[in-house]
């Protein structure tokens, strides 16, 4: 699947047709299962804590996901294969069922991974069945929802990657994921610069007559007003925040937010999240297992919390999403790192090209940056209708708007105008920071 | 004080001096203890929740603002009353010493009232001396500082009020604060109605050029671009919110956003905080006891969760910080009720004149309006130098922006600029809402 | 009062008539008044942790206690000051009426302390008029509630003084109770020695022929075999203390319960209850302000976790309740300190003369000693009838028996069959231990 | 292996030498794995909640256990298959090494099971040598510990069926354990009747020159003096249980403890705990599925302060571990229930013959008695020397003591002095309980 490859149907003069889904469909659906072919059986069942999931509850919600929204509605003498799964493997539908409540998802032994992957394939042909065969007056209803559903797949992707480091990261024995991952080369230091953007009134979000698939949360396209300003050309690396962590960034009440100051007392961070001192060094679990932390790449599993410390620490501060957003449409240079480029962790940047000088380096890949934007509606914001009017937006409060993907978003799921979000004192994403200033 | 009297000094052509201060230190060290002269000795002790500070916390508090960032600093000579009042009155200035733990001020039964009242009066003293004969080459810091003090003073006045309403509240009994309130009279119910606003390029926020007092998160002045949009012409009524309520407000998980719900599920809310059912009607607890719900004032003591959740219900939104101070900008007559108008609680608005019709009422005043801005520094945001900067930049996380002030805000303290914030949950503010729309 | 004053007159020939108890009442009602005398109305409303109630509180729920038991059922006519106060002041028989939430005695503003004073003595009042004129049909019942009602307040007087330590303690800046009370004498050290008992086949318990008062719980006597046993001749010392704290006593988990080692891990406790390592030196709180330790008075303020953990670090143990009263049953010398002797803190015990040599110590007084037995009830027990029963039986789980009263109990309360008892986690009682061994 | 066997040498004139075990040694790890047979690998990953283990942590546990208490000290040459099992792997030996903490075992998804079983067999294997070829100095400790090792991992063998069971309880679908248990056959009501015991001076617990096995927490042998009393010929039922229920039985708090009442309150508890009401009836989930609850067998899962409730409810109490052991020494018969009956659920019993008529039926297997005894070391208790004094000793507070083993117990690890124990809340042990009251 190329990047640039056009998924929503919606407002197209031709939109796709169910059929034209099914590529898509089984192509997402045998990512997920690479995703998880190296893992044991055990590895399937563990909730490490209450943000993770299963990977085996990740691999049946997706189905779910497929069999509640099309299968049930409008595949014509469907039996589904357990009635019980609709109640164990709904996320957060309230309106749709009760769902099985979250933090209980890693007590769950049974069904196992083998039935699991029995009703993964059991919703495949019968997704099969439904995009070869729609019924004509519900066809673009299926379309629509099919595309979904494939990208909710897609996120899951990136959610098992996070929870799947997450759970080996729990075993004091440094449990491996695979050794089939890409090692990242070694690269020479790449300098912060500045890019000015002259702002002014600026276009953000994606247009109703857009051809492209989006996120209700990323809609409509409106206008926002921004005073001139500077982006940084990379993210802030590694060897940037040991210099904080050393002059005392986790210790001086003056760089941090309220609450993440309190937090801090309580949990006692002094790194992010995976890092270890050994002998004067700091290492770091990675999928590939404990390695030491390259200085050049992006720093990587910190909150929003840190983020924005070090941003005042640093005498500057986070972009604002529209800053971000705004940049992003005068980026064509896709140099960052995806789920498909088989790191699974973010990467030094390499030595810009003359083309590249003064062009912002990985603003798409390798990390989320945090932006110091609460997560809200737009502007004219619709939810979808019905229960699926439940995916974003009831999650808009107490969250931050992240930016850009990372090293485990599928290359093909991503678009400059996505918009994650996470509490601001999450960290097990692949996240990291870019500062940003006022222009002079 | 009369409402238009300017406070703030810095960028005046002539700014005030130390001595023009005094006589306003003066008349708002006073109101502080007029409104605690109701109280017995008990209530000054308690501490009802975390968010709540015991009244002869407030009464020290503010005056160690005064101690810490004048008398020591600036008055030659000076000897504070009790040195280890440094410790225990220090809010939350973390960069400034060790804040005594804010969730254990109820547990402190010493320093006495009396001990605190005659540390009141020897600030007062202390600080008379100051602003009449300040060291000339501070006199510039003084005065700012001092202005400061005030406004700090005058927030803690409507806090007084918050936090003497939820200990009275408490008591199984009904305790009274006071009968010398004044009674809201009855009034016929004012229609919802809706003011169009055509938005565009607008500017937001003080502008450093302002001779007025503001806050450091009030400034600077910039712009923002607002799509057309209508604002309710009066704040959700007590009627319109029981509707809500009967109609399963409070039971759909449709309305709610994710946090509210599973807050919903723990408290059990069913109603606005202070609200009881008596025999078939609704009542609530004010500061002149028990009385039975008036229908036609502003809806109080709302969570944003709540406030967010009605919107949901009839369709509509709540109104952005800057919708909100745009429309401001074009009001003119403060028709609502503040502290000096002395009932402490919402009234119902009087029908619109002539001349009033279409206008929005009570934007200012009576209660607190939640916005759905999540509070954030503006673009080019400076914190105050020193300790100061803590005073309002290190709570922007996880708090939604109020607007408008309410009952117990001094309306000398007030100004259509001002932002106040609470944590999505908080319910124990005077705080109600105003719908919004987008305009066709 | 003298110590040996009967009190109880169930089975006695000539039973007590209620007008007997007149004057006991009436002093036991002055005592506690006079041990509230030195506090501030501040120090009235506080509740430093859950365990510890405000003064005020206990003041109002001792008149419950005439009131809900005597008065209402009992004096023709009685109409009760308030009738809230009934809920407020039910400290936990729940077969009575709700009782108001424990651990919410401390937000209770109202009634106030003047307005408890008044409760108090509508209560007297009262209370002069039925003992003086009982109803003759009632007159026995009333005559064992009225002494049970003076035994109540009794307990709590010791309660208050516990209660008024911590609140005062929990103060920076060291408040004081009083400097009335008595400072103690300094002593030489005596050595701890030991005496054998030789067991057997003993009585324990308080006959239901016996005139003297004695709770449910002492009752009702009965046989129990002991093998011979040693105890020592005064409890464990503060100077001894502080060798097992200087050996690493909280720093190993050999010597610990496993309950108590998780606890230590959480709260960090290092040394006991009130006390402070200043300069090399420890101090601690005591209701004359701090002090530094006496070496020689017994060790107080500890858990039962640590009271084990010394024992077993010292190779002994803790005696058996059992044990504890058979040896107390040969033990006729008072020469432990009581509440009326004034010092309100445990007192290093004078050197034995010469026909004290051998007897054990401090048996009675000063400190409450930590046995090794938990809370249980006697066999044949009967809890009393009615809501009474709720007085004593229903907290045998989860508790330990502490043995011989303390500093703070009234002589005239005490007895050698009582017993009191606490969860092994409290410290805020006067509790300390003395050690046992198998003998020989 | 046959219920008489004798396990222990210690005082034996000949002990058991090292080889004498190997036979015993082999049933134990095989009957282990045998229980684990049905299990899924899912199935023995999940921690239900902080009491319960994965089984893959029992099995590695238990063998844990041989290598550092007997590989590790005694087997020359020994090198441990993996470093890191020593902390993975210690449940609680405080002095030992630092166990990893109980919480957490549910998150470790490697070791896998696979490895797990190799980690057996690796110390089967190096047991084998060692019993066979003991070093001659340490031949008798390595008799006694792996005596000592041999009782653990039947104690674990009772754990993991209590620990199977709830974690297949938490599923939704009624997950099955397996089908091959022997199906209790229904019987005709046993009315309960009452036998007396005259007691007086009684000896209990294990004498030191006693060959058999017995934990350091059975002795030594002591004399108790008891009063008269009276046991009940059988358990409590589930009919009896139900009516207890139907009258109230956990809304009157006149019938509970007070930590009960308080527990009850906040659990919500309506019945023990797997069961279910279903169309008007009970339900409890068995290790074969859901199935209706028998009326004559005895009720199990039920806590102590349910046991304690119900007693009082009836007018009665629980007997003490001294009373039920007394009447222990007069039963023959052990006409119970324990795992090698194949149940592994409480069955109703047989009616009594009439050689069996007035004697206590049930009084061993089946479920576990809850006695009215707390937890606490027999008078001259001696832990075991070393890291093994953990093994009992410091877990003698807050537990209440149990007598008689249960379906889940291996009758040959069972004897009539045997001391198990629970906190007061456990509801996850076959726990039962059965009546006494005191003879006239």
């Amino acid at each position: 699947m190329s990047h640039a490859e056009p998924l929503y149907p919606v407002p197209a003069e031709e939109p796709n047709a169910p059929e034209d889904w099914l590529e898509s469909f089984r192509n997402v659906r045998a990512v997920t299962e690479q995703l998880c072919s190296p893992l044991q059986t055990e590895d399937y069942v563990i909730q490490s804590m209450d943000d993770v999931s299963p990977p085996k509850w990740h691999l049946a919600h997706v189905s779910w996901f497929f069999e509640a929204f099309l299968l049930k509605p409008f595949l014509r003498g469907y039996v589904p294969l357990n009635e019980q799964y609709d109640h164990l493997f709904n996320s957060y539908y309230e309106t749709h069922s009760t769902p099985f409540p979250r933090a209980s998802r890693g007590i769950l032994s049974r069904p196992t991974v083998e039935d699991i992957y029995r009703y993964r394939h059991y919703v495949d042909e019968a997704m099969g069945l439904l995009l070869s065969n729609p019924p004509a007056q519900h066809s673009r209803t299926i379309a629509e929802r099919a595309c979904l559903g494939i990208q909710h797949e897609q996120q899951h992707q990136e959610l098992l990657a996070m929870d799947i480091k997450h759970i080996l990261a729990q075993n004091p024995m440094g449990a491996l994921y695979s050794d089939a991952l890409k090692t990242p080369p070694r690269q020479r230091p790449v300098g912060m610069g500045w890019r000015r953007y002259e702002g002014g009134l600026v276009s953000i979000g994606v247009d109703d007559t857009s051809a492209d698939f989006a996120f209700d949360n990323e809609r409509p396209a409106h206008r926002e007003y921004l005073e001139p300003f500077e982006l940084a050309t990379r993210p802030v690396t590694n060897q940037e925040y040991v210099q904080f962590m050393e002059q005392g960034g986790y210790h001086d009440p003056a760089f941090w937010l309220s609450d993440g100051w309190q937090l801090l007392k309580q949990t006692r961070w002094e790194a992010p999240l995976y890092w270890q001192r050994r002998d004067g060094h700091w290492w770091h679990f990675t999928l590939t297992g404990w390695k030491p932390v390259d200085p050049h790449a992006p720093v990587c599993h910190v909150s929003y919390y840190e983020a924005e410390a070090f941003a005042r620490w640093a005498g500057e501060r986070l972009p604002t999403e529209t800053e971000w957003e705004h940049a992003a449409t005068f980026t064509r240079n896709w140099n960052g790192h995806f789920l498909e480029d088989g790191y699974l962790q973010p990467v030094a940047p390499e030595p810009p090209t003359e083309f590249q000088r003064g062009l912002p380096l990985q603003l798409f890949g390798d990390v989320w940056e945090w932006t110091g934007s609460a997560y809200h509606p737009y502007p004219g914001f619709q939810a979808l209708p019905g229960s699926l009017g439940e995916y974003n937006g009831k999650f808009m409060s107490g969250q931050m708007v992240l930016r850009g993907g990372c090293c485990a978003t599928p290359a093909s799921h991503f678009r400059p105008t996505y918009r994650n979000f996470f509490p601001p004192s999450a960290r097990w994403a692949f996240s990291g920071f870019r500062l940003a200033r006022e222009a002079l």
